[in-house]
């Protein structure tokens, strides 16, 4: 079983997932593409991957045989599991406890594709749906406070697998990154008794100079402080602060809206090596006044050096005025 | 001139580097190799950087020509210039100021070598040196109120010139890793009494099982809950807030203790592309009790990913105890 530690400090939380390690001597230093052949991620391959969680197929197939649109399973080499006891204890000054948690993949569709822009409408919009099936069923065992849903695209992005997934990653604790949101948020709304994500929009929305993509249920925005060139946030334009919580007609928008915004990216950068995670609230909190579930897509065309690890400073060569007014333009192809 | 904006939410900064922009169709995905050829920082070529700052050269060679061992020059491409008013001004919700602070380089060596450890023993300690005389020079500038030193080895660690180099950057305000640094040590001080790193120091001359290096004036530790496997930690003996009240002597056995340190790194990884950061307290801050500089070495073996980026939480496949043992064989070669 993997092991958590915190680190004393700052409070940061590292997971060491023994069942992934390569031993020191294994480190590849080069960046392979992901093999193609024998994908575990296609169809008639599904013996490769843990039992199902959920798939979508149709209601006589069996499960983890062919047929499916989209399935989730447990990750092989998870960095967390679902079974055992927290085991919190001290080491000195340091703190520490078992890996438990869930790792799961989302494969999105069973031919080979390697972008969501390539895929059948239906089989993204299913993913979007399985998101939020996934964050309510988890929500339900108290020994898990947090779980990220994020895709990586391309080697650059950390991707192993170039088979169309998302993954989700549930947590015993609430990350520190996400604590800094909750906090910076809740301190802006204790000041002026509104959500700061909502005040973004309306600023955003009067001055156009960022905004990519407008739908009556969200915005897609280049933000005033982006930390990458070309980052895009996808902001609901009701107020939620849990994504479990958004409506049918909202997940279906959303499809819509991200697919749209991916397209446009692809287009201006051709196809480049993304991250997308989606940032909502934890498990324990209920609706909150000053959180605004979104997601944020980061493309990985510069590289985070030392300067950017060792400060929290970022260094970005795109004004997201510029980048804002490139992506827009991409809309017509080029 | 660059600009600094501040994300709202987290607190987070960002400087556009609009000097160093590409347009945004210039982006190359692939990596490179950076040229051999022509190389500025190679003797001889001089002219092709600003005026040097400082250098380590015998006293009679005239400035900006041959014969040095070590230089000092502003960057060619500076992601922030020493000319100039902050500027600071709000911007709807959110706040940006003027791109004013420091960008240096230092060329250890005129010889073009790739690491530190190819370097003749006084040019590596000449280094170590000038990042205290360029610490204590920027301390005066009352505009400046941090300076981050740090070293990009490889391509994969975001260097982009090969030639040995480190760099340094001030910037106006307190960046958020370093406020977040300074917050954790103060609370533990608060509640202990005692410094964390200090702490930390005992316990692992106790322990022994992450310790890869001990002399009387620095150890160099596998950190408890390292974000990246064969992170290290050097962290000097005596307590000491500010890098630039190091004395003599301690530089002295600096330069030694990180040699070995990087000698042993090389010899386990085959070279690893890293990145080495100096951590010390903000120039506003006289001695403090509860914070303690150190650098951290992180080789880049694996890649950031989704998650990481999405939680500040951290996978790392090498526990810190076998990463120190695997180090500590590397002594002998292998």
């Amino acid at each position: 079983m993997s092991e958590i530690r915190r680190d004393p400090i700052t409070g940061r939380w590292v997971i060491f997932a023994v069942e992934r390690a390569q031993r020191p001597s294994d480190f590849a230093l080069e960046e392979r593409e992901p093999p193609v052949v024998n994908c575990a991620f296609c169809e008639n391959n599904e013996s490769q991957t843990p039992p199902e969680i959920h798939a979508d197929r149709p209601a006589r197939s069996a499960p983890n045989g062919p047929g499916w649109r989209m399935r989730v399973v447990p990750n092989k080499y998870p960095a967390l599991r679902v079974e055992g006891e927290l085991a919190k204890q001290g080491d000195g000054v340091y703190d520490r406890m078992a890996g438990v948690g869930a790792h799961e993949v989302f494969i999105e569709g069973a031919a080979h594709a390697t972008s969501v822009t390539a895929l059948p409408h239906d089989i993204y919009r299913s993913t979007i749906f399985s998101y939020r099936d996934r964050l309510r069923d988890l929500k339900k065992d108290r020994r898990l406070a947090y779980a990220l849903i994020f895709k990586n695209v391309g080697v650059r992005a950390g991707a192993s697998i170039a088979h169309n997934h998302s993954q989700l990653i549930a947590t015993p604790v609430v990350p520190i990154t996400v604590q800094q949101e909750m906090t910076g948020s809740k301190r802006f709304f204790d000041y002026r008794g509104r959500c700061i994500y909502c005040d973004i929009l309306r600023q955003e929305k009067a001055e156009k100079s960022r905004m990519i993509l407008e739908t009556p249920d969200f915005a897609a925005i280049v933000p005033y402080a982006a930390r990458f060139p070309f980052e895009i946030w996808v902001v609901p334009t009701r107020h939620m602060s849990h994504f479990e919580d958004a409506s049918d007609s909202e997940l279906e928008s959303l499809t819509d809206g991200m697919l749209s915004v991916l397209n446009r990216l692809e287009r201006a950068l051709g196809a480049p090596p993304y991250n997308y995670v989606i940032h909502t609230s934890p498990f324990v909190d209920g609706h909150l006044d000053y959180y605004h579930w979104h997601i944020e897509i980061m493309p990985r065309v510069t590289m985070a050096a030392g300067f950017e690890w060792g400060t929290g400073f970022y260094i970005n060569p795109v004004l997201p005025e510029e980048a804002a007014k490139f992506l827009c333009n991409a809309r017509h192809g080029q």
